[in-house]
Parts: structure tokens; sequence; C-alpha cells
């Protein structure tokens, strides 16, 4: 229970930046606003305290997840820890929830979201992404010379991209080597290495740039085979671990790992992250191997893509089997039903400026009428029929009882692209009273 | 050329509201902004003064669509406005330099957008949709009430939801009428009355309700038919704009308009505008007609929709061909080449969270290498492969010489999914300097 209190204290704690102009800020009241101050405001959202569209968080389904993706990876090894993808939220009120609640560091993959996680007071970032702009290299190295807190890890996939970094470091150097992971990609995906010999060339380049820069493991992203078909995915993202453990361990044989205390691996995203946690099973290094595990989307999972991605992960995952691993899908955009302009057809006041819909479109999830909240129709009685800029079209069987000024809340797929609509997100608990809020910074 | 000057002061006005963690700014210096100091400092994109992904805006071609836009409309009649959608930029820089080329007032979609007009000033908004929400209709009550200068149009299609503005105008009047369009829809599109008598229906029930609602004129939004193939919308949107003019000549028969000095007709998204400029020839009413256009897209074009919807504008219409009217793409997202990892691949450091792909993936415009600008192979040389949320993969022929760190600028296709994704956008002369800086509040 103390520890609940803390979490929600850190996520309350505001950032002194929001304009006052954010979407979803009521229009009566005062132009400054605090997160704080909306904690305290004792709005509902189903009373009609709150503007529509609103995006809300589910504080319950929150920290659910959070505390279930830690539990879980804790079942496979100890040397196995969470850094997850910041960039999912954004939010330095949810990176704090994640660090109070075990996470070992915050995931990034643009010099944007690294500057404004250092600005924001975050120490342990891994830039999972290749650092190439020379005034973003500047900016690392200024950064890690000032700061003996900041533990930065970021990744290389070229020697043009090895030597970018070491003659950066070379001019003004920090005072301690940039750690370098060698990322592995495949064929027809995206950054990466492709074949263990060019892991390899990669590999000894950043050794030999050492002490400007230390090869402290081997990184891959898996996510991108989810888009395959399953039967394609299903032997696709084990050939790709193969291949990736299959570069680590030559470059530890060659002796090119430059850290002493540990060979760093990084891999999984938010599908495949169980097959990542079971590596430590069966590689066996020259030191102790430390998986970096960086998942970005349990913390608010969805009704869409990784609903059905985590469906598969239960299938094939004894350990997820037998803890009854479980998410809630956290993140809803509230909207007000606009026009019912023919029987079998309403129109919301919510879009694809709203919520994702790159990986689907999002469910609808509840109703209220009159303040008075109530399950809507399954999946498949009604159609997503357009998605514009701010409205979506939803065709539904006559007599289905929704009216002009009744509330629809949509449940999205990939909150990634839910989360970056939104500067403002409402916490909310079980009878929909506002309980905090979070800032983003897209 | 004192025009000029002036709008390029207006152009640079801040709003105090930057909060220094915008994606975009450099990393290096001082963490609190305003644009005044950005378009002093001096900072040049291909010099790499700007940490990438960066949006930019072309001084030149903003300026250019701005005017030949404005004097395409004066080409027709006296009595058309341009009311341009401020959905598209959201910016107030932006909405400033379009007042100050003439138009009329400033369009918006929802309750966040004209909440944020008001705070940052603007007097005359075109509500191009239905007011539903009970809180949002009694903030625009409190604004009509304390701000005479406030000139506010708002649309309804219900008899349901002209009683909730009626109701709610009873119980806290402004002391003048709520002025309202009747929107006119079409079967299977969005909102709006679907038949002349439904109109007749909801322009009774506003007409009844002065002095606390006043019937100004009528709507429609043909731009939803813009998704349709060339052929069937070739037919569709003229026969939409007939059933617009029957519905309104009716209201008009029946001496349902409340204004005395006009009555306004609403129409005219950026794809079919100069149809609706067209209109003022062949229709006659008891009182004089003003033509509302609400095109938001024409101040930056684009390199995809709007640009093909432009080859088809420019084909049919006498004036823009007599005129030679033209548009040029304002809008780039710059990144850098992050990774080469196949000889005909490369992966940029931008994706769907720096441009919209909602019509189509985004051209790829311009090469930049050690500081020098080249345009890049012709369309169809190219294939973009995937977008990811922080990545685009693209498919070159082998040999495309372009390497790791090299610059590449991206032209969207429709403006509107691009402009959300920053909060700053730099303006950019000819030779890439950085000239001033606008703010969106999305």
């Amino acid at each position: 229970m103390s520890d609940e209190a803390e979490v929600t204290a850190l996520g309350s704690e505001s950032t002194g930046r929001l304009t006052g102009l954010e979407k979803g800020l009521p229009g009566l009241g005062h132009d400054r606003v605090d997160l704080a101050s909306i904690a305290g405001a004792g709005w509902n959202l189903l009373r009609g305290d709150l503007p529509l569209p609103a995006c809300t968080l589910g504080r319950k389904a929150l920290e659910h997840n959070s505390k279930r993706m830690l539990r879980f990876l804790e079942a496979f090894a100890p040397n196995i820890v969470l850094c997850p993808h910041g960039k999912t939220t954004m939010s330095p009120q949810l990176f704090q929830r994640q660090l109070a609640d075990g996470c070992w560091g915050i995931s990034l993959a643009t010099f944007h979201q690294l500057r404004a996680a250092r600005r924001l007071g975050f120490d342990r970032i891994f830039y999972a992404n290749e650092l190439v702009g020379l005034q973003e290299i500047a900016f690392v190295l200024q950064e890690l010379g000032a700061d003996p807190a900041f533990d930065f890890y970021c990744l290389v996939d070229s020697i043009d991209g090895v030597e970018r970094l070491r003659r950066s470091a070379e001019q003004s150097s920090p005072g301690r080597p940039v750690q370098v992971l060698v990322e592995g990609g495949f064929p027809g995906g995206r950054c990466g290495v492709r074949t263990v010999d060019s892991a390899l060339d990669v590999a000894r380049a950043v050794h030999a740039s050492f002490p400007h820069l230390c090869l402290v493991g081997l990184e891959g992203y898996e996510g991108v085979l989810q888009t395959k078909p399953k039967d394609e995915r299903q032997t696709a993202v084990p050939s790709f671990l193969d291949i990736l453990l299959e570069m680590i361990r030559a470059c530890d044989a060659e002796g090119l790992f430059n850290a002493r205390d540990r060979i760093m691996l990084s891999a999984g995203g938010s599908s495949f992250y169980d097959l990542v946690a079971d590596i430590p099973r069966y590689l066996q290094l020259s030191r102790q191997v430390q998986i970096v595990i960086r998942s970005g989307c349990y913390l608010t999972h969805d009704s869409g893509l990784y609903a059905r991605l985590f469906e598969d992960l239960k299938q094939r995952n004894d350990i997820a089997q037998a803890t009854h691993l479980s998410f809630e899908p956290a993140l809803e955009i509230w909207c007000h039903v606009l026009s019912t302009p023919e029987p079998d057809r309403i129109v919301l006041g919510a879009g694809q400026r709203d919520f994702g819909h790159d990986a689907g479109p999002p469910v609808m999830l509840k109703t209220a009428q009159r303040g008075v909240c109530t399950r809507l129709l399954a999946a498949g009685s009604y159609e997503i029929a357009i998605i514009n800029d701010q409205h979506t079209t939803i065709k539904l069987p006559v007599g289905h009882g929704l009216g002009i000024g009744d509330m629809v809340a949509l449940s999205p797929s990939h909150p990634c692209t839910t989360f970056d609509k939104w500067r403002l997100i409402y916490e909310i608990d079980d009878s929909y009273n506002v309980v905090g809020a979070i800032e983003t910074f897209f």
C-alpha cells in the first residue's frame, strides 16, 4: 500500500510546462494549470466536467500492467532488466511510475526524446537507435561530461557511424567512453548489420575506438517482424534472435566487448519479449549476460494489435500461463455523438487527430448516457465507416438508441500513435473521477 | 513590400507559450525560447544548426500561396470571403498571416481549437461543426457575453441539437443570439441533414428559437467526397452543391433566415472551392448571399493528395487557367540517413510521428550532403518500403550515393496530419536560413 501511495505521488509531480492551451482542458476557469490542481479539482468524466474529446488512463489498469510486467520478467532469470521504450508515452510522470515499479532505465528513439528526458531529469537512457547527427552527438558528449550520473547507451550499425561517433568523442572528450552496442538486423528489415561478418567488422571498429567508445553489447529489434503473418513470424522471430546470438558469441569469442562487468544483449519490443527473456537459459558468454528488454506498450496495453499479439504470447509461453499473466487496456478516447444523420449511422467528435489507426481502427468500448456508463454492442456489431481528422462515422444497427450528446469511449490499437495526439491525459478511477493527470512531450 | 514586412512581423509574434522542450529545438543552448530569438539566431538548416528531424516552412512558398488564393477568389465575385480552416495548422502566427492577407475569419472544428483560438486573441470564428457538449456550449455563451467583438458561427443538423443550444442560451443568455447555420449532408456522408424537408425542419426549429438562436445560413462540406474515384466525384460534388442550393432556397422562400443583412452559404474545403466560388453566378435569394469558403490546405499545399486534386481544379476552371493559378509545397520534414543496411535500402530518422501518411506516403524531395542541397531521383525511382513511428525505410537503386548522416527532405501528402506532429516549425528562406518560426496548438 505504501508503495502505491508513493507511485501515485510521483505520478502527480508537474513539470511546470503546461501552457494552459492543452487539448482536453475545460473552457471555464483559469488559464494556467498544473497537474496537482487537476488531481484536486474534483472533476468527473461522466458528469460532464471535461470537454470532449478527452483522453483518459485508467489508474487501476495502469498499476496492474506496470507491476505485472516486472513480476513476469523476474520469473525468468535475475539478470533480465526492463528498460521500457519511453517513445510510447513520452510522459515524465509515467517514466517515474515505471522506474518506481522497478524498471532499470528508459529507452528512447530520437534526439528530441533524449533531450526532453535529460531536461526532465532522467539519468539512465538506452538510445535504441543510431546516433548520427553531429549536433546530436555533441549534445550527448556534453551531457556525459557534465553529469557523472548520466548512464547512456546507443547503437551503431556501420563503420561510418562508428567513425562519426569516435571523431566527435576525440574532439570533445567527455572524460569517459560512450557506451555502444552493435545493432543486428535482418534482410528486408530496418537498421542493423545483416551478417555475423558485418557485426564483427563494426564491433572491431568500436573496440579499436576505446577509450573514446566502449563496446558493451549487441542489440536487435525483432518487433519489425510483427507485421508478418502469424505463421511466418513464429519462425522468423526465433531465427532472428538466433542470428543475434551468433553475432554476440562471435564478438565475445574475439574478445571485442570492452566492458568488464557484463555483456549486454538488448531486444524485445512489446510482442516477443518472452522469447528474449528466455535467452539466458541457453546463452553462455565469457562474462555475465545482462538482458535489456525494451517493451513500451505493456503499460497501457490496447484493444487491437497488442491485445492480439499478447494472445499469441500466452499460448506459447508456460510462465505466462502459470502466472496468469494479463494486461488491461488503460487508454481511452472519450467523445460526444455529434450527429445521428441516418438511422444506422452516428458521427463522433473524435478522429485521427485523437487516436492512431495505423494498426487498425479503435474499438468502440463503452457508451454513457445522462452520466451512466454502459458497455456497448459486441465487436462485429458495428462498423467504423469513415475516420477523418476530427470525426469518426460509425455504422450501427437501426434502433441503437444513441442520441446527440451521448458519450462514447474508444479504445485504440497501438498506444504509441494515440499518446502522441495528447499533451495532457487524465488519470481516472473506476467511477470516472479524475484522480490525476500526466503530461507528454512529443 | 511594406505589406510583406508587416506580415513577417506579425508572423514572428510569440505567444510566450513555448515550453523549451519542443521537438526540433537544438540541444545546446538555453532551455527557454521564444520565436523572436529563433528568428534572430542565425541558424542554417544545411549547415547542421538544427537537430533532425525538423519541420520547415518555405517562406516564399507560404507568401505566394497565401496571396494567390485570395486573388483567385476575388476574381469570381465581391461577396466571397475566405475563412480558412484553422484546424490545418492551428498556428496563431499563420492565422495572423492569413488575416493580414485578407481572410475574413478562421474556421475551426473542435472545442479545443476554439478555446485555444479565443485565448490567443482571434475574434471571428466559424465553428464548422455541431456544437453539442453542454460545457462547450457554456464556454461559447460566456465568451459571447463577455466580448462584443467575438463573432461566432456554428452548425446544427438536428432538432435535438437545436434544443440543446436553445436551452443553454435561455438559461445563460449572452445578450445576443447565437448565429447558427443548418448543415446539409448527403446519404453515406458525415454530419448534415440529408433532405430538403429535414433542412426545413431544423431551420424552423432555429428560427423559432430567436432571439436565443439566429439562423444566418446554410453550410455543407463537399470535401468528404474527395476520397471517391475521380469520375464519381466529378458528378457527386456538383450534385451535392445543388442539394445545398435547394435547401437554402427552400429556407429562404419560407422566410426562415433571421439575419437581415445577408444569407450565408458556406462550403468549400481544399479541393472544390472553385465550384463553390462559382455559385453567386446562379444563386438569387431574397437578400445578399455571402459565400464563406473554408479551404485550409492551400496555404502550404502538398506533394500528394492536394497536388493531385489541384491539377483537376486547373483543368476544369477557366479562371484558374486564365490567372495561371499555382501553389507551391511549403512544408518539409528534414531528417538524417541513419543507416544504409543493404545496397538498395536506406533508413531515415523520421517516421509517422513526424509526417502524416493517411493520404499516401510523402515524396522524397531533396537530399543534402556536406551542406549542399541537390534535387533527388524522380518520382517512381524509389519506393517507401516501411513507415514506422520514428523511421522510414526506402528502397533505392543500387549506387544511390547516399551515406550515413546525409540529409533528406520529405514533402508530405495532406498537410493537416503533418502540422499536428510539430509544436514548433521553422520558417526558412531559399538558402535554408532559419528566418522565423511558428508555434502550433494541437
